[in-house]
């Protein structure tokens, strides 16, 4: 195929511009992604340097999402055959000017240090945080996290919270960066659409909640718990899930207004993460 | 620190047998554990070769509960750390004799063909498999699955089952081996605990279910589905859950007496099939 022909039936707003280059200038924002020490999309690098401060979706869907999302793409990376199975969103005249950068799939593996079956990247400024009182605004049911540094339980998180009814995150003390690339990919998206906010003061931010009018439910299997059925009637319910293992904190714990468990069996597993939160999530939406 | 002097303190029921070269022949059920065509555990290769038909587990946990399940090791890989940290399970009499392969992490990394961070694997040989009938006797609550080929739902879907009181995972059509290491791995060594049979004839052996008494629940958002809730009392349930995407086939949902969803919010992602297998698991045992 004549990729001149092709670009012919093409009616995009982006601008397209060839990459053959790996080492273009011009695709600094998608180098080295992988990299712990030098990734673009950090605001603050895992060596104490300044990074882009960047959020990057991957994959065409995940592409989708971030376009209908607040976070507004100001430049693509893909393939020639991902560009056109982007072609009715890349038409979009917010989108006017864009660069889209066009590679083959080995110019790419080489800027960004590894193949992606994917095929596409977009990568987008982070624009200012919520805060708490905003995500909580018009709110019923939120979820707050607590320890979880798990790039996909997070991403898992936000994609249950969208699918079951959940308002806003909100990230307590010693969590992941809910807008890593992985994070982004395993939510499906969602982390892009769901509200969220982080907690400056924590655990101390936890009276914003009552002042809002949450009844605070910390999920735990462990002593002094009620059935989770009995703990989602509030007109407005924050539910806080703490990492696998060590669970939420007493300190966090002690703040809250009531303790609850899901019923378990076979010795003592607790369910991952998110899927204990889907759990509570589904009881609240059925229940609640 | 003196490795004979460590050995003195070890009381353990194992052998130990240490290993300096990769390519030692003793360790061959532990090589190239991540090669699509040389991987020993499979009963037959993707290059159609014959494989050892083993099960591995990976690390201290699901070596733990591997020692406690139906599938006895043979042979143990390992750090030395690690088996001083197994020392009070390798000390179990029925281990008598089995060899403890014990190596560097170079070692170990050269022979499975990638660095293990868990430090320790154990090789058990596949028993004869369940049948379907077998693991339904005295089973109240089965879960069936349909084209789910991906092992990490696999293995969490085990996980699931074992916190959520589901006494056994069938397997129809389109699935993925639940034994491989991966599996294994993420449902935290309940793939080796909770019982699992392998249709011979789907969707055909949906009728052994219901000639055991079972009421069959098509997890499904599609039309004609009532609530999960009103679908879960019967006195033995079987939940069908399909591969994400395309869920079940029609053909098996004709074939159930109910078809049954969860509430959903904001549009049409559904679920990740572990977490809505998870779902179902925990109306039933909630309120079935």
């Amino acid at each position: 195929m004549n990729p001149t022909d092709a670009d012919q039936d093409l009616d995009v707003a982006v601008s397209v511009v060839d990459i053959t280059d790996p080492a273009d200038p011009r695709v600094a924002d998608f180098r080295d992604l992988s990299s712990v020490d030098r990734r673009p999309d950090v605001a603050v690098r895992a060596d104490g340097g300044v990074g882009r401060g960047l959020v990057i979706a991957e994959g065409v869907f995940v592409t989708q999402r971030m376009i209908a999302s607040r976070f507004t793409p100001h430049a693509f990376f893909g393939v020639n055959r991902r560009m056109h199975e982007l072609a009715v969103d890349l038409a979009n005249p917010s989108l006017a000017g864009v660069p889209f950068y066009r590679a083959s799939a080995e110019v790419m593996a080489e800027t960004i240090g590894f193949h992606l079956n994917r095929g596409v990247l977009a990568a987008a400024h982070r624009p200012a945080e919520s805060t708490i009182a905003e995500v909580l605004d018009g709110a019923r049911t939120v979820v707050v996290l607590e320890g979880v540094n798990d790039h996909e339980n997070i991403g898992s998180i936000f994609r249950n919270a969208a699918g079951l009814g959940v308002d806003a995150v909100i990230f307590g003390a010693g969590c992941a960066d809910p807008l890593y690339r992985r994070c982004v990919r395993v939510s499906m998206g969602h982390a892009l659409l769901v509200p969220f906010a982080k907690s400056a003061d924590w655990p101390g931010d936890l009276d914003l909640l009552r002042a809002h009018g949450f009844t605070t439910v910390a999920m735990t299997p462990g002593a002094g718990s009620v059935q989770l059925a009995e703990a989602v009637g509030a007109a407005k319910v924050a539910f806080l899930v703490g990492a696998e293992g060590p669970g939420l904190t007493e300190a966090t714990m002690q703040r809250c207004d009531v303790r609850a468990r899901i019923p378990m069996t076979r010795g003592t597993d607790s369910l991952n993460v998110a899927t204990a939160a889907a759990v509570a999530f589904y009881e609240r939406i059925s229940r609640g």
